[in-house]
């Protein structure tokens, strides 16, 4: 399963940047390949991350592949698989976060990745989309893909998952979602026994590589409905100041961006998921029934899109 | 104590509120007076928070003074007074963060307070300067203030403290000090039986006096130094970008942003230490023998001033 997984990210990091290039048309992904060391200095696996940066729709995009091993310490081990020792892990995955230069193209992030931790071995991800305003045709869009997605492996899925990606892209301090949701999951085959998990483990691999191959289907036309459209200095100056409650969650909550670090991942490849300009206003405060008051209407109260 | 000491804070909030209006010349702070509810609902104490923005020489100043007073949940008690129940507490303080415009003045950060929890109390504080250019005689003068002030209480704290600021405002995922450091010092009187208390305490609270009077002293001669020297436009990009290593120390490891959002403080004040404008970009780094590479080496190897 490791290479099985891994190779499905590597491929999918692939056509997800060529897809992205294509639609940009004026700047290209660069690639920056990784080692990493692992706390005992041991060689601990790598990456690439590739980065786009001011092109013609996209300010900055990042799309990460990461593969690494070594010893997970007893802190992590214990929020992971509740055994209070240092543990072998392996993890691989693909990270990806997207900032379109214009404030009527949603900001976007997707992640897929394959855990073990001795004998346990799981698969989480999902992928949420954070507009700046809202077009419905575009946030229905979005969660009708995730949910066609997730229909055809379980029916159960769409609504688990899309109500845990509102809980957990969430910021108590604000009382505000981070953006309109999509689907969330963890932890995905790390109930099963070994036995179980040779059968159902693949089952699962499956659903994460619908999940994975539809994160293209499910942004691409909105970028291309909307990236065209001229917006006034008004809503660039609100999309940096929500840009910000981007950052907060990131650094606040985000339980991938803290792994990573914690783990000795490679800096520069977590935080570029944090926006190239970001603003911060003391008690910023919309106009009542204006398109800004709305968004934060739809973040304070996250709906059903279909 | 409580009384004395919050007294202390805000007259200390009022003339450092009325030297820098004065100093920018342009802007002037704005008062905000807020009310706080403990988690039960009751009425947990206030504060008052006073932001000046655009000012001819400060893009932001915050200078917030709080009193609080509640119940402080198990994980909190644990932290500061190792017991796992709900403890009632107090705390009172004075927490301020200057950025100005000019990538050649220095952020600063200040913060004193006094807390009670169960039977307890203690005094917290210190302040840090954050350069985005290294003048070594602002350098100098910032720590020789301090160092100047510590004497006066006992000879021990200066070299204490010092290494314990350097030691607090550390980013370990960038290998780097937040700036320059100053002085930082927690839990002074903690220890103590409620009997030496009573005579220690007053004695503790002297120290802090002269660290909070101290502050403009430390900071302002370098504002009228350096706030009318021209800049360029490389130099200002370089300042964005190293606030961004501030909003990741501030939102990542700062113990009292995580503290006050636990806390439901009024997230907005205790948010205003974040800068107006950040910049991320990947990967930057400056080019050999640059002012902004000597940054960089003085953050990455702190040293002593005096």
């Amino acid at each position: 399963m490791r290479s099985l997984a891994a190779t499905f990210f590597k491929n999918l990091q692939d056509s997800i940047t060529n897809r992205i290039d294509h639609l940009d048309g004026r700047s290209k992904f660069k690639s920056d390949l990784w080692q990493r060391q692992d706390s005992s200095g041991a060689h601990g696996g790598g990456g690439e991350t590739r980065i786009l940066t001011n092109g013609a729709i996209f300010e900055q995009a990042g799309v990460n592949f990461s593969q690494v091993h070594g010893l997970l310490d007893k802190e992590m081990s214990s929020k992971l698989v509740e055994k209070n020792i240092d543990l072998p892990f392996f993890a691989c995955g693909i990270s990806l976060v997207i900032h379109p230069f214009s404030p009527l193209v949603p900001t976007v992030h997707a992640n897929f990745r394959y855990l073990e931790v001795e004998d346990k071995a799981w698969f989480g991800g999902g992928m949420d989309l954070t507009p700046y305003y809202i077009f419905e045709e575009d946030a229905q869009h979005f969660h009708r893909t995730l949910k066609n997605t997730c229909d055809k492996h379980d029916k159960g899925y769409y609504p688990k998952f899309k109500k845990w990606c509102d809980q957990y892209f969430y910021l108590p301090h604000r009382a505000e979602a981070r953006g309109i949701g999509g689907i969330f999951f963890d932890y995905l085959g790390k109930d099963l026994t070994p036995n179980q998990s040779s059968i159902e483990l693949p089952k699962i691999f499956e659903f994460v590589k619908s999940a994975g191959t539809s994160f293209l289907e499910a942004y691409s036309p909105i970028v291309e409905r909307r990236a065209g459209i001229p917006f006034s200095e008004k809503e660039k100056s609100f999309q940096l100041l929500r840009r910000g409650r981007y950052v907060e969650f990131n650094l606040l909550y985000d339980r991938g961006t803290l792994f990573g670090l914690k783990t000795r991942g490679r800096t520069e490849s977590i935080l570029m998921s944090l926006p190239p300009i970001v603003h911060w206003s003391y008690d910023y405060t919309p106009i009542p029934e204006s398109r800004e008051a709305f968004l934060l209407d739809i973040v304070r109260n996250p709906k059903e899109w279909i």
